[in-house]
């Protein structure tokens, strides 16, 4: 019935020849991999608005040029990651670049940023997704906790059940935000020129509540540089495109940098063209947008449209982060369970932790983007930078023609992308990016510490070291606890004489009496060639008697060999009735099977069970 | 670990010798069975003001009439039980007396009603408790559910270690409330009598909003019987007095009597007398002792007196509660283990269970004794009128000598607790008694349901009818499931070759590749008296293909034997590891555990585990 539930809601299983993956074009690909990345625009923004406005109008006129030295650094990491492209057509995640050229260590630290980031790629995104629509719907800001899990939910239990049809469904809310973002930017740069000159910011912006200085701007824009968070994602999937793959995914990406370009720029420049200014409870997206268009159909498809693009790029981190925790797990560094492949061909375990997490962000952080931010950049440029440095290498063993050159701007990519996190790690590391800076070690010392379990039981498991040719054990003893003289035991009596003729049935007496008499005469009469000894019990515990019976009788036979149990044990017809029957059996199963005895022997149970009718 | 925590809280176990009772004398029985009895008059009085203070003065001054009229009411009864203590000088409560003489369906009403009784009496006394303590300090009122849950807890904890020392530290509470109460009251009576005319309740109380009726006055009147509750405790307790046990018992039930007599009509009566009226966050009774005491010691001790005989009180339905359920899972009317003596010789189970129920009536009922009190006389007056309807057959079966004067006055306490009980149930029933009566038809419903199932089970596993003599099974044949070849498959195969010469390994295939080939090679030359076959599974699931594998050779080997499953389990060494691994083991065997097949047939596990080291 739990499975039918299971299956109603995430399909019914799918038979593993139907892993291979399907192809996508280059209009299809930019839907599948861009929505991350072109949707940063909407927290980016909000984040330099934030970080400028304390500064009042002579902060805000910060906000044009701080745009543009974020395109800047857009356009080097775009170039960087071109390269990347070329240099693993089969996938380069920052993970695998780091751990081939930089070794283990850096390579962990790429990967445990790495799923920091598609984590908070999650959480930012449905928040900020939440935002926007809340802005629109001011009194859906009560509730956005609720909103954005609600969202997290819906997207987990797609992805549960495996998204074939994603494709074609993922490109609807892309190109419908492209569209409706593109078009109010042209309506605005039309209405900008007509208008000529920029209406001055000190009419609309609040008083400044902090002086405006370098240790601000620096502020401002770390928290900008969110606006680069999934520009990676083409490099990762290279092999998803048509052939010939690199190019395509090579003029993919850099279709998308020019749109994040044009949109980031464009939207800031606008803003502080026109002296936009949100007020609390309004995202500075959705401020631009009712300058523009008014409130109307126009403003409600903007503010949708950004909705439905962050929950997409939300959606982009389980591509992702099961991918990466997948490979992880291959590699020994994470539970195994993560590279098991659930019954829709997808890495469910790892879909399942990647909810629960950023559930966790999102509940902790109350939904604000806002404050989610700094921990936010750390982990994105932290995997920057190992990856293109992980490329210098790359291109310096290769050789191949042209070399220098792409060791080069792969070099200014990593030199830059590394500047910007030291910045970052200044400006936010009050704000949050701390946590971020004790997480991404942490999550290394968990990856090496589970490398090292697995390696540990590897040792143990190795038959190097037995002698060649096993030979079986003697005919086994058998010990038989009996809770009465009933149909429950018959099974397991006569099981026991069929592989021994030593067996002793044992009852464990808690509550002395004359019925002990009664009992041996019935046992006698059922079954008279096996042993009945009644064991006393004054602290009325069924457990402790029975194993310490067992540790002695086991010294007394003095051959070396273990009692093995055989356990009768009835199973009621369903799970309401085993709340009426004791759980002894269950009891007596768990303590030998995970006592540790000082014999370091294992002790064998077998379990003979008798199914009680409806 | 978990053991020594347990120990820690609860102290470690005891034998079971130790469970003979200590006799009480007279005033440590008084202490031990009279706290919820004499505690009664807290939320009594606060209910029959409650009830008439919406009439205003008029209202009012019904107050100590109705106090007088359950007074009375109380003689009645006490008189009624004290003829019960003589006919059951083994303990003869309400369950008992109704079951044996009235038959099992009213003795099921009758144990119904004293389990809700025994929680209510619980919820009830704690949150009023809390709620004479919160008069004193009304910042406690924000609190008032988790102050309650907090002493639930404490309580609990102290019924599970078993409390042996009980005697003398319950009766500090309730001495201190009788001295404390007792003086309080000869204070008021000398101050009542040099005032000599009553104030006037007019001046005080506020205008009325209805008004008073019959229905009011009944109303109240049902509230107000809420101080008999507890009155049986005696009755049940009679073996725990000294010899001669029922002298002893009935002439302390006789002394409570009057002494809640006293405590009930002296209070009220005072109330009326000058014209006491309670602020809303302050009960009737913190009212009077303010009016009495003025602000000071005298005062915060009758409210933290108060408090702690009403703690006490809700303790002894950790006396009653567990008893029943034990007699009645005895009886085969709930679950067993209700019957089972924990490690301290407790009712534990019970216990747990009281503790629960408590907890979501107070968190339901939000802490507040005034919305619970409907709920609670439906209950008592239940148990009452069937218990003392039972002494009269009782009496009437007996016929010794005087039995038709006897019979007369437990009739007599029949007929005024049986029109009570009707009373309450008309005047209380929107406001919550119609939860009583649902819930009481509910329970005997489940106990009967329960009782069919034990005895639909014990008719399964009768021995009747089988040949006498069992013969045991041929030779088993073996399925060995493996996940490779590795040092946990070594135990697991040489148990199987020594109980069988008939051993196939399986694996299961979930990722097929060319390493299959490699395992049987490794597999021929560690194992190779040992057949391994391989099985693909396309859905990547474990233990299906296992089932199909095990129902078909069955069917193949046509020799009625049912394969049996050997199992190596890897054990990590610590409950953290486990996460690391996967689950196979213990899939496989809760699915073959729990399967029924249309053969009917159970199969046979063997459980051979291997102990990874730290």
């Amino acid at each position: 019935m739990l499975n039918q539930l299971k299956y109603l809601i995430i399909g019914s299983p799918l038979p593993s020849e139907m892993m291979a993956e399907k192809r996508l074009n280059k209009v299809r690909a930019l839907a599948a991999f861009s929505p991350d990345a072109l949707s940063s625009v909407a927290y980016a923004n909000q984040e330099i608005f934030l970080g400028l406005v304390v500064a009042g109008a002579a902060g805000l006129s910060f906000q044009f040029p701080i745009a543009l030295g974020i395109t800047f650094l857009l356009g080097i990491v775009a170039l960087s990651y071109a390269q990347t492209i070329r240099g693993y057509p089969s996938g380069g995640g920052s993970y695998v670049v780091a751990r081939e050229n930089l070794g283990t260590y850096p390579g962990l630290v790429a990967g445990g940023a790495l799923l920091l980031d598609y984590i908070l790629t999650a959480a930012v995104s449905l928040t900020a997704g939440v935002a926007a629509i809340a802005s629109a719907f001011p009194e859906l800001w009560a509730y956005r906790v609720w909103l954005a899990l609600g969202l997290l939910l819906l997207i987990m239990l797609l992805n549960l059940r495996g998204m074939r049809e994603s494709g074609t469904v993922m490109a609807v809310p892309v190109y419908l935000f492209l569209v409706s973002f593109l078009g109010m930017l042209s309506y605005g740069v039309v209405r900008a020129a007509m208008q000529g000159t920029p209406t001055p910011l000190a009419a609309a912006a609040p008083a400044a509540v902090e002086p405006l200085g370098l240790f601000l701007i620096m502020h401002a824009f770390s928290a900008g540089c969110t606006a680069l968070t999934g520009i990676e994602a083409i490099s990762n999937g290279v092999t998803a495109f048509k052939p010939p793959e690199w190019v395509n995914a090579r003029k993919t990406l850099i279709i998308m940098a020019i749109l994040m370009a044009f949109l980031f720029s464009g939207s800031i420049g606008l803003t502080q063209f026109f002296g936009v200014v949100a007020q609390p409870n309004e995202t500075i997206l959705s401020a631009l947008a009712r300058q523009l268009l008014g409130i109307g159909p126009a403003y409600y498809l903007v503010q949708f449209s950004t909705l439905a693009v962050l929950a997409v790029a939300a959606n982009t981190s389980y591509a992702g982060f099961p991918r990466v925790t997948a490979i992880l797990a291959k590699d020994k560094f994470m539970a195994r369970q993560l590279f098991n492949v659930g019954d829709r061909l997808v890495f469910h375990n790892g879909i399942l932790l990647l909810s629960a997490l950023t559930a966790v962000l999102i509940v902790t952080f109350n939904g604000d983007s806002h404050a989610l931010v700094p921990l936010f950049a750390v982990g994105a440029f932290t995997a920057f930078t190992l990856s293109q440095a992980g490329m210098v290498i790359h291109w310096y063993r290769a050789k191949d023609a042209g070399w220098r050159i792409k060791a080069l701007i792969n070099g200014l990519g990593a030199l830059v992308t590394g500047s910007t996190l030291l910045i970052i790690g200044i400006s936010k590391f009050r704000e949050g990016a701390w946590i971020s800076v004790l997480v991404i070690p942490g999550l290394v010392f968990l990856f090496l510490k589970i490398r090292e379990h697995y390696r540990h039981v590897a040792s143990q498991l190795t038959l190097r070291g037995l002698p060649p040719s096993l030979r079986p054990l003697p005919t086994p003893r058998v010990v038989l606890p009996v809770s009465g003289v009933h149909r429950g035991m018959v099974d397991a009596v006569n099981f026991a004489r069929s592989i021994t003729d030593q067996v002793t049935a044992i009852y464990i007496d808690i509550d002395p009496g004359p019925d002990e008499e009664e009992l041996l005469r019935r046992w006698n009469e059922w079954f008279p060639d096996v042993d009945f000894v009644v064991i006393p019990s004054p602290y009325r515990s069924v457990v402790e008697p029975l194993l310490s019976y067992l540790e002695r009788t086991d010294l007394e036979h003095n051959d070396g060999q273990q009692a093995v149990l055989v356990l009768p044990e009835l199973i009621p017809s369903s799970s309401w009735h085993e709340i009426l029957h004791n759980q002894s059996a269950d009891e007596i199963k768990k303590a030998l099977l995970y006592q540790r005895r000082q014999s370091g022997l294992q002790r064998i149970i077998i379990d003979v069970p008798y199914h009680l009718r409806k």
